[in-house]
């Protein structure tokens, strides 16, 4: 194959027998600073730099899988950076002092030319933090790593690869120090003019079509790296606390109680659409041609046989009767597919009403995206005690709200030998974990959260972290909202009724949390016919032992309860919200075989990345989120 | 309502006002034994105790979220029980001593009553450790509890919390320490007759049928704990190692590059049968006369309004009004709804080649379940420099194989500035990292799968844990294995021919891992015709920078490739490979702009777990398993 120009060349491995001298070489491994990227014929791709000479940097990077460059991640470089450039604050001639000596690689947020072309300053992201590096490159340190012009490495979202020296910048810059380049290694261009993201300011809706480049802007790097430390801070909560993390389904049979809410999964549309392409749909007459076809074919087998038994040595004869045969097993195939097709004349297998048949489905019946993995989940709990789930869940629903996405991630944890008060004690100290997790260990990003996007969520996680949680029956709610309904007037009322009984709305939890108790509130004992079949009937009859966590500024959060262990009431119940109880005969069998009182909750993943960082659409909470129309990236 | 007898009765929570006090009376929240669960009116059910008046221990229970019973889990009771009877275990006269006094809550194993009804020996386990604990019950102190027959406690399967004194045995014996029971406070009982795992011996396919229960035998709550321990591992891998953890989308556009290998997700199928099943195919008659229906409500509401006109105010007229503009909209949608149906005959939308048409769909088009999270995690990684995916994946393969689920979980990390070696040696690390990990936190566990499921499984995990892994390119691999089928005679040759391009068959991956190398083995630069497109291409021109790590016993356990990140060598190759450029757009954005040199692997979480345990069939390794036929529980 003939070599492109441009292209980023690198030995092939070797078995690591170079592997003491290469690391240290990156020439050994990149032959030279290319110019990558670009859409195909355009002027920035296809340049191709000078062989470089010079030898590498002996620093060796911090990051050990990603040795082709000798790399150190910006937040390292930064970190060091900062406590470094403080130690010698005082002296007066340090400026020139080499704080370090690394290699970075990123992105270029910004950059511009100064001096008339001497020089450029870049701002240099790679994901690590939201604190870009500063590099300062001459037009000297350019071109002897075969970069004519510094424009070239200062458009936005270009790739670069820079050895430098990290010094001080001069008291009363903004920056206290900046990377002054020795050497670019790699430079993967970026056209400014077509590059969707170029420009500073954009709006969510906008980057909602630039997925696949969204994280490059920092409001969605900063989630990504929240979310990420929420994750963290999920598993390392319920690991310490013994819990053992179970991967429930994600197609199952349920149909999340007929709500229409479930997503089907199905491979007879594809074989339906296949049967139609590939089959006419053929009259009586057709048919009644193609199967006078197929017999004569067999016909011709039988003659052909009998020729053959009278010679049976004759090869001729032998390949005669093959040959029929094949004829006659391809007839009767077509037979079979154009009967099949008149059988399903739209592709589909139907029942008797006429409704789609699913017994040729991939799983034998209708199945479905699950939209919780708490039954599964509790299955595991009577049997290992302590589990929790972290997985995605699933909702068809035709909902184009700021809240709703229709693939999100649930947290579901489940405690045997547990009540209400248990499950309440590890809702409330799993956020609190998650929350001061954030403040310990995500600084930077909550401080950026709380300058750009809203100014009260430092506030709100620490509250959160630091405070006890109001405890607050649905009966003593009722209470006093009904005492508040009465002493409020004119346009400050309630829009919806308080009475014994009914659904609180947003208004009323948001009233709790955040005017009547002023913290996170967890609500608990509703009434039973507002709540699910599976929930524990308290003694009263007529409350349910389920609970919700109300956080300021999002409102719920958690949803759980303890189960009904009991299987008498429960298939009372189930019988009441009219389930089939055959279908949940597993379920049923963890009431059956030594049943334990048990309990557990549920939280969106994505609710509780809106309520730390104040971000308003669950859009921007996921990397790839799904909608109504919109499957995209 | 009425209170039945013999529930597990609770104390509504009384917002943590009685807490300091109830915390340590059991029977303040319990109420009382009780003998919970059974099936109906079966006789074990509807028990109910006497009230306990003895002041429950006042031992705090370790964990934390299971305050109901202070409890305190199997694994710590054994781990301190163990450590308690050695230290006394010379002096004669300690038998007696109370090394622990605890409350432990979990299913029964077995169970026995011994000495003539006089007392019971119960082997009892809550999944917190294979090890399970042994409790001795008397007639005494179960009676004093409420359970008249210890043969009720001793059925396999039946539910305990257990208080007791646990204390050395006679030496000889082979439990070292025994709980001694002093009293019972929750009894969740178990019909032995009806409970499909009563029996010691069964089949891993029985259990098959039973996945809600089968996490309470000793193989697949180990299993439950080894693939906890082995998730746990991968996310401190990558976080140490500064990787971050995304969520890439369950649902997506691509089928898979048409491999008929994804399934689809739709809510088309439930619309055409709700259509199908709610409006019946009207004859061109039917539809007339409903729409001569709808124009005869029309001109009644052209009257009735006329007659308004005529008489503004009078609220009849109004009223009537109001009335025949029902009427006349309920015919409307009548006539819509036939209409629709006769458009859709089957319930579906059609394309004029008669095959569905998705633009109705949720999404708007064909969408499926993934079958991978590479793509989106390579845009990922080119923003945020490391990342890695955990979560499920999907094949709609009709395999029945013993490796092959229509679900399993999938560990995806990209890394951006890298290339293939990098990418080799952080699957190299990962692996051995999980596999030392095992053997330092799962040591009873895999103890027990040495002894019981695969005799060679410690050996080998041990092996990679400790051992350096192999590495060998593509042709130097074929050329061994040239050597070696020319020494091969008879029945030892191989099956599948060797010659450079060939796909090696798994009996060419085993002998260079197994008799040629004797340890786990990287193959990297593989013919570009046998790879994927997205593979780098290497400067030779023939092979991509694709590498496999094969491990004794399983085969091909990680694949993974630098990604051509050239946007003119990438379009090329999707040209090649038939592939539709237009669907790529946003992947080939990521060489377009700001392009770097990158890479990552693929590793099945299923397939480490049959590796490290010796388990055989996949679906052992997963909760709750799918395969064709199959998507119960």
């Amino acid at each position: 194959m003939e070599k492109e120009k441009g292209l980023f060349e690198v030995e092939l491995y070797d078995g690591g027998k170079k592997k003491s001298t290469s690391m240290d070489k990156i020439e050994d491994k990149v032959g030279a600073l290319t110019l990558g990227g670009g859409g195909g014929d355009d002027a920035s791709s296809g340049h191709s730099g000078p062989q470089q000479a010079a030898e590498f940097s002996k620093t060796k990077g911090k990051e050990k899988y990603s040795k082709l460059f000798n790399k150190t991640s910006i937040c390292d470089v930064v970190q060091k950076g900062s406590s470094l450039a403080e130690q010698g604050d005082s002296s007066e001639n340090c400026d020139d002092e080499v704080l370090l000596t690394c290699v970075v690689c990123g992105w270029v947020k910004t950059g511009r030319v100064a001096g008339g072309g001497a020089f450029a300053f870049i701002e240099l992201n790679d994901g690590s933090t939201p604190v870009n590096l500063q590099i300062m490159v001459t037009k000297e340190a350019g071109s002897a790593s075969g970069v004519e012009e510094l424009k070239q490495i200062t458009s936005t979202g270009c790739s670069l690869a820079i050895e430098g020296d990290l010094k001080r910048t001069p008291k009363g810059t903004k920056q206290k120090f900046e990377l002054k380049c020795t050497k670019i290694a790699y430079v993967g261009a970026c056209d400014g003019a077509t590059y969707p993201i170029a420009k500073k300011k954009t709006t969510f809706e906008f980057l909602r079509s630039q997925l696949h480049l969204r994280a490059r802007t920092n409001t969605i790097s900063a989630v990504a790296r929240v979310r990420n430390a929420l994750a963290l801070a999920t598993h390392l909560f319920f690991q310490q606390n013994g819990f053992l993390y179970v991967h429930t389904p994600i197609i199952g049979t349920s149909d999340a109680e007929g709500a229409g809410e479930a997503f089907m999964v199905t491979t007879l549309p594809a074989q339906a659409d296949a049967l139609v392409k590939g089959q006419a749909l053929l009259s009586d007459e057709e048919l009644a041609s193609l199967e006078a076809a197929a017999s004569a074919a067999g016909g011709e087998v039988k003659e052909a046989k009998t020729a053959l038994k009278e010679d049976p040595k004759n090869p001729d004869l032998k390949q005669q009767v093959a040959q029929k045969v094949a004829v006659l097993l391809a007839s009767k195939e077509k037979v079979e597919l154009a009967k099949q097709r008149r059988a399903q004349p739209d592709g589909f297998l139907r029942t008797k009403d006429g409704t789609i048949d699913y017994k040729k489905d991939f799983f034998g019946l209708k199945s479905y995206l699950c939209v919780s993995g708490q039954l599964q989940g509790e299955a595991y709990a009577c049997a290992m005690s302590k589990i929790y789930t972290f997985g995605p869940t699933f909702r068809a629903e035709n909902s184009h709200t700021t809240r709703h996405a229709a693939e999100f991630w649930m947290i579901e944890p489940e405690i045997a030998f547990a009540d209400l008060q248990d499950v309440m004690n590890c809702a409330e100290d799993y956020v609190k974990f998650c929350c001061d997790y954030l403040l310990k260990h995500c600084a930077d990003d909550m401080a950026f959260f709380n300058k750009m996007i809203d100014k009260k969520c430092l506030q709100r996680v620490k509250a959160v972290a630091e405070s006890s949680f109001a405890r607050c029956s649905y009966t003593e709610a009722i209470e006093i909202l009904e005492k508040e309904a009465k002493r409020r007037k004119g346009k400050k009322k309630f829009v919806n009724e308080v009475f014994w009984g009914c659904d609180l709305a947003s208004e009323h939890e948001r009233f709790l949390a955040e005017e009547h108790f002023k913290c996170p509130t967890i609500l608990y004992n509703y009434p039973k016919e507002i709540k699910a079949f599976y929930m524990k009937l308290n003694p009263d009859g007529k409350t349910v032992a389920a609970m919700d966590v109300l956080v300021p500024g999002v409102g719920e959060l958690v949803g759980g309860s303890q189960r009904e262990e009991s299987y008498d009431i429960l298939a009372k119940k189930m019988e009441a919200a009219g389930l089939d109880a055959s279908e949940y005969g597993w379920y049923m069998d963890l009431r059956k075989y030594g049943t334990v009182p048990h309990g557990g909750f549920g939280l969106g993943f994505e609710r509780l990345i809106m309520f730390t960082t104040g971000v308003e659409n669950i859009r921007e909470t996921l990397p790839f989120p799904r909608w109504p129309g919109n499957a995209y990236g």
